[in-house]
């Protein structure tokens, strides 16, 4: 009987052509390609845990997965083998042995996501798989004041859609940061915003995003967002922004306590 | 009777889904994508011409083309009304008024096209419909050396795909620069070529940086260049580049001559 390895793998995927991270019946995931991966390199039929459960058409540059098998593949043959399953449209970049009790979840300190805007009258054909088309001007310098409401220790009940698991509404977000990119040969602006928090509650990115979206068109004030996450009351904070602008960028981790390469 | 008007669009597309820019019996392409969505827009059956014959895969940021029409639609109206009809895989983002005598392609004086290079051990899913996947590492050093040799009044018989229509091989390349942008958090590096000439031969481009990426993985040497140029012999340049990494970047003309907006 060989020893049972925890392997961690960093990830990256176009979110367009799937049903989001986990495995649902009669649906395409990605949890799902990487089990089906995973089972032809290792022979085993493995359980993967994601980092984040992502939602249909939202991407990832740094999801992280584990799984446990008693496989003796070295971790670095490990992204090369698994790739050739997925037809570029996942792609693992990274694979390490992981501590006994490393849970690709339950492990996470931070999350980063980012979400992506293309403003301009016209489509951006290039970018549409990957950023929301907003086709009037928004008011960015409103935007980034409304998010300075969400940075620290909040109860963000009101950008809590419903359906998810129940655990507490209390997350704390470290950075909520806006990057322009005018691109004027191309007739319109690139604006990305970039969160970081120790968790995020199931669609909170895309709840807060189509807020400050709301106030970038004037439709809010910035001072509206106080009031909102103290009436935690999620009619209150507007619809959620479309899946293809978000993108988990990043997990983080209490290296190198729970993970060893 | 009205006026017949002479119109000048700038346009994006996603290449992917067509089979190129021109015009093809049972199989979709841009130039009919406009046609249609042309007749819709004005009640007229036009024949639009295209600077650059993008074939299938490729992409554009800056084609142009020209169509006439007796219709009076102002052309500040024309871009969002055609754009309703694409699906944002194509978007029109300038239309003017040019000159009775502007052609978009024989008026043309200079184009751009870029040609974006993934390199990396592992794929890329969100550049991977734009990008050619190189998953060696390239000498790029070598392939800027090579690269030299193009640039000039030049015979660019190997690098001409047969099936073309007849003219001069005799192109004059004004820059062939290559641009780098490390990605390190993403195990890889962005290498860009982008290419200016007054005219291009058919594959020529995609021709071009085949014949570069030999030498970037040491298969040929950057001296081969000249002496692949002089020997007028197509079989010796190797294999044209895949498609999906190709972009019309620009298309200029001698405005303010030829056209008025």
């Amino acid at each position: 009987m060989f020893e049972t390895r925890n392997i961690k793998l960093t990830l990256r995927y176009d979110g367009t052509g799937f049903h989001g991270f986990q495995r649902q019946a009669g649906h395409r995931t990605v949890q799902e390609e990487l089990e089906k991966a995973i089972l032809r390199v290792t022979g085993e039929k493995v359980a993967v845990v994601g980092a984040g459960r992502t939602d249909a058409g939202v991407h990832a540059l740094g999801q992280v997965a584990n799984f446990r098998t008693t496989s003796t593949v070295p971790v670095d043959r490990l992204p090369l083998a698994l790739n050739v399953h997925f037809n570029r449209e996942i792609a693992v970049y990274r694979a390490e042995e992981a501590g006994a009790r490393f849970h690709a979840q339950r492990s996470a300190k931070r999350k980063t996501y980012s979400y992506a805007i293309w403003v301009s009258p016209y489509p951006h054909p290039l970018l549409r798989l990957y950023t929301y088309h907003q086709p009037k001007p928004l008011d960015v310098a409103a935007m980034e004041a409304a998010a300075k409401a969400f940075v620290g220790t909040r109860d963000f009940t009101s950008f809590w859609s419903a359906g998810s698991v129940k655990t507490t509404p209390v997350r704390t977000v470290y950075d909520l940061a806006c990057r322009r990119e005018r691109r004027d040969d191309q007739g319109g602006e690139l604006v990305t915003f970039t969160i970081t928090a120790n968790g995020f509650l199931y669609r909170m990115v895309r709840n807060i995003v189509g807020f400050l979206l709301e106030v970038g068109r004037g439709q809010r004030g910035p001072d509206d967002a106080g009031r909102v996450l103290a009436a935690k009351d999620r009619q209150l904070a507007g619809r959620a922004a479309q899946a293809r602008g978000l993108c988990l960028v990043e997990v983080a981790y209490d290296e190198p306590e729970q993970v060893f390469s």
